[in-house]
Formats: structure tokens, C-alpha cells, sequence
């Protein structure tokens, strides 16, 4: 229990305490400059200020970055005090002036991204992209069981929620004509879960799936913005690039992997044996959340991602077996999660079936990929140890005209 | 002319001065530490330390990127300084206790990498390997002649020169059999030319292909290693990934693009018309670079660099037209530089056309691929404006088995 009078639904309650960036807005227009970005936990409707309350310069250099290479066991002793500043009433004189209204706030990137990958883990989505691109083959490459497919992303682009999404411009073609260069006609989203790396790994050396929450901080929300037209004209025969590189979003704050114990669940069965390295152990890390994807304010899709055939564990060392070094802010992102159903898949390439069947919205409008002014919202809730459900925030970013 | 007494044949004369990164070494085994490592510019047997000359704490923070992000207008201008240092005699007293012996100093990584995209520019290299791995295809993919294909690498495993290549593992399948994990047996190289971006653009804005000499600092050599084995198993649908991620090596001295004057040469005639944002333009920037391969001290290919069909400033208005930003220490590679001969190759696999010809060495051993123990040194020259011939120094390294 909280000594704090906390909203009785939300999602930033004890069992969640993420982190992120903030800095409180400047009082009106033409006054002073905002205050340094510093290190803030969520709780209910407010910020804790964790660089006013401590006085640790470990939390006010402006992104997680410096606390996250501290390492696992200051992370745990760091939340255990949070957690006894929130419940016991002794603190509550110290800690009250450190609570800042959320809506005062202004929300920073939490992290300087080092490298950025995304992976290609939801079988639903690979198989309905496969349907789609290659009709008549099998919709999965033989190699997609054996291994978490994956790729490095432009960690230049990897952006704050909220960051206008410039619609990209490039190379396309249709088939048997030339191609045409011109601002894409195919924007899509992906509705992803992405995971921070906290501590470094030694070049040459290899991590295991079960030292997973030794290296991870924590997960937030990610879109990979893609441009669908530009990527199937360029990514044979290695892989995308302009398609995706010009943004990627990810959500302010990140819960840090002990508030997902209660998430933890069995990944699904898998087809072939796993070569040793990506075996399980007795110790999975699937983990059941549950998306939500809103075009201009409509649910359009409920993505679950308790179904992805590789966990973020299996990710992790697979990256890491060639010998690849991690660095403190690596992001790695889960891929597209698509469950098996028509309304729970996570890009509109799916959901409008490559613009076969259109979405429609409320306002009788109809959409296979985003018009300029779209505003795409993903948001998440994971469960939480004491029944109640808790929140990734969002991740969101509307769409303007190429410039 | 210069007053120093510069060795006849130095391919580090005026016309040169790359910049690198270096500390002095210690002087005997448990002394002091080294000193601080801070900006040098090599010159014949010398290194002049510019921060000791200029006290200027910008060549004093242990890379070039400080220095990168003044952009253009600084970059010439401490050039024309160094220029007038070294030759006017007047200078000299100031200069010589600044000029350290490059055989008394260690190098270290010359810029924090912040993207690192690699790029597939050589026809011949593209087309030697269609014509093994899609025989009876067309040997280049439909794009290949309209965009200068690339994807994105891993900037963290980016190191100096000399970096030991820990064998990677991971997997790999033979035709109809299930996939097997261990150390790779196609261990290969790949002889390339790579591009530090100096300066940033914006994030939704394109940077003209006529505007390279803005942002681009400089040229150094770059070699990525490559596990064929597991390349070959893991990149349909997304690229290489764990066969590319396990190191990249570069070279110390990155020369600047002024020093590249003479160099400048039109680049191939191309097959198809190119969009207008690809065009040349009346400044294109080929260049006549010179590279030589060895392995165990045996050149075994000298791959031109003037042949490449994609020119550097295309990459770069190509990687930027969707609105991607870049970064200061952005690096983006050429690709594998192959000519059209067989002894000019830039790979192993090439060079021993996937195995069906080995390469024999004089010690009367063949190679297909690299042992544990060999190692391999990529040099390149490039003409300078004095008729001389500038170095760009060595990028090496020596396979260690698999730890």
C-alpha cells in the first residue's frame, strides 16, 4: 500500500515504477528555459523526480544511459527504494515535494540508442507476409524456426513518441515499368515491444538466454515506421533500408523487466528441436502483453504478444552467439506482433490485406496505408503481481506531408 | 615544400595529412599510464599532436567527432594551418617538440561511430556473387542498376585496426540436412572504402549528392569480415545479420576528402538513366583508389576502387532522400571493391570463386577461406596533386580461434 492517493485505474502503480526522461515545461511562452532533463518514475498522475529527491548525478545527466550501466543489483536496490519512499509514511514529508504532476511535464527520449535491431519473431505476421509477397511457397523461409530473424535498424532515427512523421520519399516500382521516384504511397506502421539493454558484453563473447535480466533493463513500446512501397523495391538481396530508416518511435517511459514478473508465460510450442544455445531452460520469458493499435482514435487492432514464437531471451543470445558485443542503450525490438486472428494483427499491410480488403473508419473514411494527418497510438498492459493490470504508456505519431 | 626532412617515398607528405587518433605508449612495461589520447595528424615518420601544438581542448577528447561537427569551414581551415606550419620555417622551433614518432605512439579508433551502413557499389563484386549463389539468374537483382543497394551494419563491433577476429559461431545448414552450430568454416574478408560523415542534417530533410564535400570528412579503409557460412543460412528475407555483426575493422587515419583532389575521376558509364536526385551532376565523385590485399604478407589481389559504379556522394544523397538524418560519425562503407579480373577481387570468396579454386600461398598451403592464425592487411594509395602518391595507411587483423 501507498501512502500516495493514487487514480483506482491506473496503470502506474506500485508494481510498475518506470523510468524515463523529463523536463518540467517552461511556465508560459518567452519565459525561462525548461529545467535540465533528469531521471522521473511514474506513479499514478505524477513524476517522482529522482534526481531532486536523491541528489545522484547518476540520475539527472539527461537518459538512462549512466543508471542503466550500473548494472542489475543497483537497479534492484534502486526500485526496492523507490518502493519504500512510496509505502512507508515516514518518507512522505522528504518525498512530496519531488512529486510533479505528469501533465506538467515534458516527456524527453529515455535513452542515447548505441545499436538498434529488429527482429521478425511473430509467426502470424511472417506467414502473412509471406502469403502475400510469395503466393505459392511456403509462407515461412526454412530458416525461420531455426532462428530469431533479425536485422540492424538506423539507431540515428529511433525517436521519442510524438515525433512527426515526415512522410519519406524514394524509389518504387510497379512491375514491368520503370521505377518512379516520389513521396511513398504504402505508409505503414509496426506495432512492436522493444527491450533496452542495460549492461555491456565483451566483444568475442557470448551471452546466454538465461542471463537475459542481468543485461535488459527494461521494455517499451516501439513503431517502426515503413514504407512498404520503397522497402519491396530494395530489399532483395539484403534487406531494408529506406524503407524503415527514416523513423522509428519508441514511448517515454520504460518499466523495468522486475515489474514483469506476473507477465511471464510459456512461448508457444515450437515446430523443430532449438539448437542448445535458444532452448528455453526452465526459466521462459514469453510474456503476455496485450497491444492496442488506434487510427485516429479507433481501435483498430489488439495484438497479443504472449503468442511470439521467439522471446526476447532466445533474441538476445541469438544476437549475441557470434561473438557480438552489447552496449548499455542497445535497443532490440520484438518485430510486427500479429496474433492469428483478422483484428488482432499489428501492421495495416495485414489488416487491409495488402489494401485488398480497407479498413473503415467511423467517420466513413477507408484506409489501406496512412493519409497525411493520421495519428497512429499504440499503447500496452501487461498484468501485474497484485491483479491489477499495468501500463507502457504510448507510443504515438502523426503523420505530415513529405517536405 | 616542407622543412621537415620527409622520407622520399612517404605516402604521408603535405599533400596527405590524415587524422587519427593516438596516446604515447608507455615508456617500459609498469611505468605511468600512457598520456591522454588526443587528435594527430601523421606526417612522413611523425605524428604532429595537435593538441599539444594548439592547446585546443577540441583535439584533446579522445576522438575526431568534436573536431567533425565544426564543419567544413573549420576542417579547411586547420588544414591550411597545418599546411603553413610545416612548410614555413618560421614555425619550426614551435612544431618540432610536437612532432612525435609514429613508431612511439598507439593508435586508437579515430570516431565514436554512430550509424555504420554498408553498401553493395562494386558490379563486379555484385555480379561474381549472383552468378555462384542464383546460376542461371541474372547475375545483378533488377534494382542494382537504379539504387546503390545498402543496409544497415552493427556500429558497436566498428574497431581499430589490429583488433583480434575471435572466429564467430552460429549457424549454418548444408543443402537437405538441419542446421548445425559451431565456429564458421567460411571465414572471409571484404576490401572496402569507407566515409565519415562530419557533419548532421535534420531529421525529414535530404542532403544533395552535389553537397557530399559538406558533410563528409574523410576516407578511411574498412574491412568486413564476413562468415559466409552463416550469412548464406540466415539473410532471406532480411539481410545479413550474425554473418557481418561480429567486427568490423577500420583503419587509423582517416584522410580528409581535401587531400583527395587529384584522385577525382568520372565514374563508370551507367546502363539505365538515373533518377534526378542519383545524378552526377558536373562534380562526380569517382576515385581512383589503389587497394592491395594480403594475406600472411602475400598480396593476393589489388582491387581499383575507380570502377565502383555508385560513388560515395550518391550513397550518401541515396541514404538521406527518405529524410533520413545523419549523424556526426556516421560511417558508411563502399562494399566489397572488386575490378573485373581475377586478381583483383576483394574477397575470398571471389577470389576463390566459392572454394572450386583455391588460392595457393607461397608456403605451398591453399586457401578457400581464413585459417585460424592468418592474417590479413588491406593498404591503398591514392594520387595526390604533387604527382606523389598519398597512403591511407593499413587496416589488419589476425584470426583467433573461437573462444
Amino acid at each position: 500500500m501507498t501512502w500516495l492517493d493514487l487514480p483506482s485505474d491506473t496503470g502506474f502503480g506500485l508494481a510498475n515504477l518506470p523510468y524515463g526522461i523529463f523536463t518540467t515545461a517552461p511556465a508560459a511562452p518567452g519565459s525561462a528555459t525548461s529545467e535540465a532533463a533528469r531521471t522521473g518514475v511514474a506513479i499514478g498522475d505524477h513524476v517522482l523526480d529522482l534526481a531532486g529527491l536523491t541528489g545522484d548525478p547518476v540520475h539527472a545527466t539527461g537518459s538512462l544511459n549512466a543508471f542503466m550501466a550500473q548494472g542489475p543489483e543497483s537497479w534492484a536496490a534502486t526500485r526496492a527504494m523507490i518502493t519504500a519512499w512510496l509505502t512507508d509514511p515516514a518518507h512522505r514529508e522528504r518525498v512530496t515535494p519531488h512529486l510533479i504532476p505528469r501533465s506538467s511535464v515534458t516527456m524527453r527520449m529515455p535513452i542515447e540508442v548505441a545499436d538498434y535491431v529488429d527482429f521478425y519473431s511473430s509467426r502470424d505476421h511472417a506467414e502473412n507476409l509471406g502469403r502475400m509477397f510469395r503466393p505459392g511457397s511456403p509462407p515461412l523461409t526454412p530458416n525461420w524456426t531455426h532462428l530469431p530473424i533479425g536485422y540492424h535498424g538506423r539507431s540515428g532515427t529511433v525517436r521519442l513518441s510524438g515525433t512527426p512523421v515526415v512522410r519519406p520519399r524514394g524509389q518504387s516500382r510497379r512491375p514491368d515499368e520503370p521505377p518512379v521516384f516520389g513521396p511513398s504511397r504504402r505508409l505503414d506502421i509496426e506495432a512492436e515491444v522493444g527491450f533496452v539493454v542495460g549492461m555491456p558484453s565483451a566483444l568475442g563473447t557470448a551471452v546466454a538466454a538465461r542471463d537475459f535480466p542481468s543485461y535488459v533493463f527494461g521494455v517499451c513500446l516501439v513503431n517502426d515506421w515503413s514504407a512498404r512501397d520503397l522497402q519491396a523495391w530494395e530489399y532483395v538481396p539484403l534487406g531494408p533500408f529506406l524503407g524503415k530508416s527514416f523513423l522509428t518511435s519508441v514511448s517515454p517511459w520504460v518499466v523495468p523487466l522486475a515489474a514483469l514478473s506476473a507477465a511471464r508465460v510459456e512461448p508457444p510450442a515450437r515446430d523443430e528441436p532449438l539448437l542448445p544455445y535458444l532452448a528455453d531452460g526452465d526459466q521462459p520469458w514469453g510474456l503476455d502483453l496485450s497491444l492496442e493499435v488506434r487510427l485516429n482514435g479507433t481501435v483498430i487492432s489488439r495484438p497479443p504478444f504472449a503468442g511470439m514464437y521467439w522471446t526476447a531471451a532466445q533474441q538476445l543470445a541469438h544476437m549475441t552467439v557470434n561473438g557480438a558485443a552489447l552496449r548499455t542503450g542497445d535497443l532490440y525490438a520484438s518485430g510486427t506482433v500479429s496474433g492469428s486472428t483478422p483484428d488482432s494483427r499489428g501492421s495495416l499491410i495485414e489488416l487491409s490485406w495488402n489494401g485488398q480488403e480497407p479498413l473503415k473508419l467511423p467517420d466513413g473514411s477507408t484506409r489501406s496505408f496512412l493519409e497525411d494527418g493520421d495519428e497512429v497510438t499504440i499503447t500496452a498492459t501487461a498484468p501485474a503481481p497484485d491483479g491489477s493490470r499495468l501500463s507502457f504508456g504510448e507510443v504515438t505519431g502523426r503523420v505530415v506531408p513529405a517536405g
